[in-house]
């Protein structure tokens, strides 16, 4: 094994990408809310050597609760009962910048950073779904602009926070009765138009540094808080072209903040529908698909699209749309443009997005699958995927059984974990605090904030 | 065993109660920021049959953090990896209203109760500690009254969304496609003077239908808000009249919110030093004492106090002091009536409280600490202690492995586990969701908020 590696997440959409998932004749119901079932998938994601487990989430009860099952426990804790586990798997959480405290949020991550000894990401995002700004005290969402400078401060404090103990403040010495350091644990004195957080955190740094900063919005602002601060990025793309040209802004932007543009790990969404023949592959696809609750996958496409579902003729094509200004602009273009690009119905739409994702399906053989993932990862368009499977565990292990073999044949995948934790997993350098001292023989000198 | 039964959790202060815990031969001096010593002290605590963990918890880097160990890791990850390590064991952690958000803390809660079985409890605190508050934005810390005016509210916000889903709302029919009764989800609408949340939570009921709710304040606001709202306490009390005083005047106020006072759960701190006669109890205590690091002692008083150390003489009686508006009130009281009590000097003081704590420290043999025990719960001056080993998870497990015996040989105390949910472990009835329909065939009606 050698040369560039692809790295692979496993997003866990409760009981699987496609929203008939729960329906399949393996998913279960109850899942949802059922670590176990989190954990079972992150077993055997760790068997097949992933890079990490992802988790969404949307702070509000989903739109379409009474047909499918939505992100109801709170990521962190879920991703703590994965780690006691678990030994290698990274473990990436995603928590609002919108409707979080930054201490709180950079406090509860390094927690769990500790606890699973340098595992853990934070999927940075921000919240424009009314319904989770009225749990908040807040009857209108924010703008876009605003939420993302929110955001941006708020990135900028968290990971102060988790640089503010250098990685020799604990020292514990039973014989002297000396504690901690604290000339090397240092406040913050953040003072932002946001926020005013004075620290230090009261937690030390882990094995990996710092938990790894992933994000996942593809809009301008989305891009520029990622090519500012993430160190993987959950992207959106349905065509080699799409994601060549994604990571290269990405890259190019980055290096416009002054980092090394090539430190940074792309991952577009996959989901997948695989059968032993591609016969087999339809059926199943066919089969969850007669299984789709009621008018979900309508109304689904209707939210991304941001039209009244009711204006929306499933045997014709799509109407004439406006972009719209806030949302989930990617998803928008990404269903436009397929529907143009294979001259689609727009009930032809809503299957050809397994009823209800945005990101790109294939539905094959493992061959197929491993032939398309290698094809993307030659070309340099991505470093990986956030593979969704239809059904969990289903669907995963069918991959890690039939697809994960393939690749490690083929050379682009580890056969078995060669780091301890999700910087290691994913290639990134353990970065020093800001506030590291300058080593000896040098006199101490803060590097400044 | 019949009758009454005692209640014990165990307080996980880190390395143990006494400041100097983590100097002592078997202390760990990493072990505050260790999830394995957590799990460990869980699992002796279950092998106790205690009824719960209990995890304190400030927002902010300890004040003294050069000389001895403090709360770093957030109580609910800390909590999430004893809950995957245990089966039976309740899970108490403490978060601040005065820091949080009402809609974020309910969900973690219920999450770690839903993934728990029904194991959980919520420690509600307000928090008076300026180091914390200039972490969330504030550079002054908010009067008492507005601080426990702001708890009462969230707490009345928290229980209303732990209620939101009623019990039967999920269905999860994967024949009919019908996943929730969202006629059985209700949205809160509380729109008060600190919070304004809609709701309803995204998490369902839990075995016990939502965590225990507990407080630890000894302050007129403080008790008010316990008589209100605490299914549990953990108090303050230095002798058995103190206990019956704080018992029944508990009761008394809980009866005018129009709740059945003898619901209510009364644990007072217990701090032990353990040893197989009296002259090994006190040379235990002797040689933590002589480990204890620096002024810490000093310091600590001194802060309860709300005086500057220096204005202290170790070999002298406390000056004369007014008791502060604001702060450890009940540690104050203790500390004030044990020195004038007792004839003691500063020096004697701060060892009377193992150098670190305001609760009330025994010395001695298992028979001496069982009898007391049991005079107590007796007496029903309490219905059992929140225990605080010397040293752990050492203190604990001769504490499990002495005491104990003697305690359910007297019929004090359980010998196994008869029920699963803290509420079960703590003779606490289920609560009704206050959105519940009325039973069959009476016509739905709901009961408001």
């Amino acid at each position: 094994m050698a040369g560039r590696q692809l790295h692979l997440n496993v997003n866990t959409l409760n009981s699987g990408f496609y929203s008939s998932a729960w329906r399949a004749p393996s998913g279960d119901p109850r899942a949802f809310v059922d670590v176990a079932h989190y954990v079972r998938v992150a077993q055997i994601a760790e068997r097949g050597t992933f890079d990490a487990i992802f988790l969404a989430d949307v702070p509000s009860f989903s739109d379409r609760p009474d047909l499918r099952p939505f992100q109801a426990l709170e990521p962190t804790i879920v991703l703590a009962h994965v780690a006691a586990a678990t030994e290698h798997l990274g473990l990436i959480g995603t928590a609002s910048t919108s409707y979080n405290d930054p201490y709180n949020l950079a406090r509860r991550f390094a927690s769990l950073d500790l606890a699973s000894n340098g595992r853990v990401g934070w999927n940075i995002v921000t919240t424009a779904d009314p319904a989770a700004s009225r749990n908040f005290g807040a009857d209108t969402v924010d703008a876009h602009a605003e939420r993302y400078g929110r955001a941006a401060e708020f990135a900028d404090v968290v990971t102060a926070l988790w640089d503010s103990w250098e990685d020799e403040a604990f020292v514990g010495d039973k014989a002297s009765g000396h504690f901690i350091d604290t000339t090397k644990v240092h406040a913050i004195d953040h003072r932002g138009r946001h926020f005013s957080v004075r620290g230090p955190l009261n937690v030390p740094r882990s094995r990996q540094g710092r938990p790894v900063l992933v994000q996942a919005g593809g809009s301008a602002d989305g891009q520029r808080l990622a090519a500012q601060h993430a160190e993987a990025i959950f992207s959106v793309a349905h065509t080699l072209q799409d994601a060549l040209d994604f990571s290269s802004s990405i890259r190019t932007q980055a290096r416009a903040f002054g980092r090394g543009g090539e430190d940074i790990v792309i991952l577009p969404g996959l989901a997948t529908i695989i059968g032993s023949t591609e016969t087999e592959a339809r059926r199943r696809e066919e089969e969850l698909w007669a299984l789709s609750p009621g008018d979900y996958g309508l109304r689904r496409v209707a939210g991304i699209l941001k039209v009244d579902p009711a204006s929306l003729d499933l045997d014709a094509p799509l109407p004439p749309l406006t972009r719209p200004a806030d949302g989930m602009q990617t998803f928008f273009d990404a269903l436009v443009e397929a529907a143009e690009r294979d001259q689609l119905t727009v009930r032809q739409l809503i299957r050809k997005f397994g009823g209800s994702t945005g990101h790109r399906v294939l539905v094959g053989t493992p061959e197929a699958i491993a032939d398309d993932i290698e094809t993307w990862f030659r070309a340099g368009a991505v470093d990986g995927f956030n593979l969704m499977p239809d059904v969990l565990p289903e669907g995963l292990e069918v991959f890690v059984d039939h697809v994960v073999p393939l690749l490690r044949r083929r050379g682009l995948f580890r056969t078995h974990y060669t780091g301890r934790t999700l910087r290691e997993h994913f290639g990134l350098a353990r970065p020093a605090s800001r506030f590291a001292s300058a080593p000896a023989p040098v006199a101490r000198a803060a590097s400044g904030a």
